[in-house]
């Protein structure tokens, strides 16, 4: 090893999840959004002026956060933008889990959680989901330096009644909490309406689920001013400009359109419904779910060896091969078309 | 202070430069390209289907990748992509410089060094410029963790030739060196030659100057397979998607059109060498720039009185307010009609 090479930052190297090209195959792995973006965002891309390239792009996001505004009808001072949740959640970790007193996120649940918290040095617990994979609520009544969990939960699909999910931010007043919500609108109620309650409360959302805007990268983080605040000194203490000038200003017009993102996440349940009672019919259990995927283990075969006949036939669903869900599935919502193509591959295959 | 006040993260707030609105205002304050991105941006942008914004983004961004190996004619596994230089520089910082020695760079330079060495934990020296603000490069020949300095430097605009650039670099075979060329392209000589060379040498570019892309937010840095690998195991250790889809097809369709390119560049340079003859009539000396920017200080009217007279009139340039360089203006070349407007003023007011 070269004296260089001593002070390069030793991490656990990352393995790429499959991203397959083509056009034949059928995308059931990343839990994106099988409809476009509203037609605004088409029509603000078409009329889009390339010379404003040139400049940098307004480090505040003011036309993005003026329509996040608008609609969840919050005031700009209680809105935090970033690069996709991950940047937004990796923001908060960083500027409010600053304690000896460790972190609580659940054992089964995204999983940058604990890479964030190792990156900035933050100690933490993952007190376990139960048997049935709920949060129990009262494993987060303990001393902590603050609390993040997704609700739905991820790769579960789970949803904890805003009551339960109140329970556990009045209970730890003295702490940041987290609600991490990429999946609300899939039939959830967010906790968007406690952050005027709790001071301490942070909701987390994206634009990649619901929105169908992955590729752009938006998060957002609603909360209280002080909060806000925080999380801006801490993004503008270190760089000035993240979010490019094309995320912010079809950002803005992909929430103007309500109806359009209404009837969108209405399809998306409806098939989430239908696919409950065909992947039910062909063996299959799983939690109840309230997001776009729904995470499924079969009564006789093996998840890893329905995720790799899948896998050869360009179907493509995601495994993960860790304790306790080593025999699930989570299957993202398609069209009805892509849905039907595996229930089709499955019925041949079990 | 509620407790979880306490657990909020200590940082410089800070203070965000000039953005101005408007359309009759001169911008010469942000170093931005006056020209716009090459007409294959426009032609992509208009070509864009917005269909593709529901799915993630390519981590790799090959597309991006692919054109900068092409351009540059390096391979692939030679070049890192980040969002922004920014972007870029602070994972360089958070890869390479995990050492007890200090980190050295210039104490008049690009002001994140400093930020991102203390964000990171690393500890850092500033070796001082000359009266002539040039970087001495005997100051950079002792034992360090790593080192990191502009070419040409900012914001003096002075440039450093490359063998002085290679000197430091052969006598710091131990630690990585990172030359920032965020302005090479206007007229300087890049290291990138070097790479090859040297396995230690990591050269970082923008396409937020010459490439009049700063609203995209792109970053690249190319050096030796082994340094791009550590980058990207960084990266990919807590996030696996930061750029987006537009700044990926975009950035790759800006490095296609050379000529254009090469003709921007040209048109800045010698608008800057006549800037540098008419700020000279008007009383005004400088470092010898090869930026797009020249740092001058007036014969007689301090430096602060005449940024606020040229804001007073619209025509916006950089203050900075701190030692030893409290009597300069950082004046970007604009066009040759904003050049004008600025002489014009600048003969009534002095």
């Amino acid at each position: 090893m070269k004296p260089w090479e001593a002070n390069i930052r030793k991490v656990v190297p990352y393995v790429p999840g499959d991203q397959p090209k083509g056009s034949h195959l059928v995308k059931l792995n990343t839990n994106e959004n099988p409809y476009p973006p509203t037609p605004g965002v088409s029509a603000a891309l078409k009329e889009m002026d390339y010379d404003l390239f040139r400049k940098y792009p307004d480090p505040a996001s003011s036309v993005l956060v003026d329509a996040l505004s608008e609609y969840y009808k919050v005031d700009r001072d209680e809105i935090f933008v970033g690069v996709g949740s991950d940047d937004v959640i990796a923001m908060a970790f960083m500027t409010f889990f600053n304690s000896d007193k460790p972190v609580l996120f659940p054992d089964i649940s995204y999983s940058f959680y604990p890479v964030w918290a190792e990156l900035f040095g933050v100690p933490y617990e993952k007190p376990a989901l139960d048997e049935n994979f709920k949060i129990v609520k009262e494993e987060y009544y303990r001393e902590n330096g603050g609390i993040i969990f997704p609700n739905p939960n991820a790769p579960t699909g789970l949803y904890m009644p805003l009551s339960e999910v109140e329970d556990i931010v009045s209970h730890n007043q003295d702490s940041v909490v987290i609600v991490d919500e990429a999946y609300i609108d899939f039939g959830g109620t967010s906790a968007l309406k406690l952050t005027r309650k709790y001071e301490n409360l942070l909701v987390v959302q994206t634009f990649s689920k619901s929105r169908s805007m992955a590729g752009m990268r938006i998060g957002y983080a609603i909360g209280n001013p002080a909060l806000i605040r925080a999380l801006n000194d801490v993004k503008y203490s270190y760089n000035s400009y993240t979010m490019n000038m094309p995320s912010q200003i079809l950002g803005a017009k992909a929430v103007e359109d309500r109806a359009y993102f209404q009837d969108t996440v209405e399809k998306i349940i409806h098939t989430r419904e239908q696919a409950k009672l065909r992947l039910h019919e062909l063996g299959f259990t799983f939690p109840e779910s309230m997001a776009n995927f729904i995470f499924a283990s079969h009564e006789t075969a093996r998840a890893k060896d329905i995720y790799e006949a899948l896998r050869q036939n360009s179907i493509f669903v995601r495994y993960f091969n860790q304790p306790r869900i080593d025999n699930y599935l989570r299957i993202t919502i398609g069209t009805d078309e892509e849905m039907e193509a595996l229930y089709c591959f499955l019925k041949e295959y079990l």
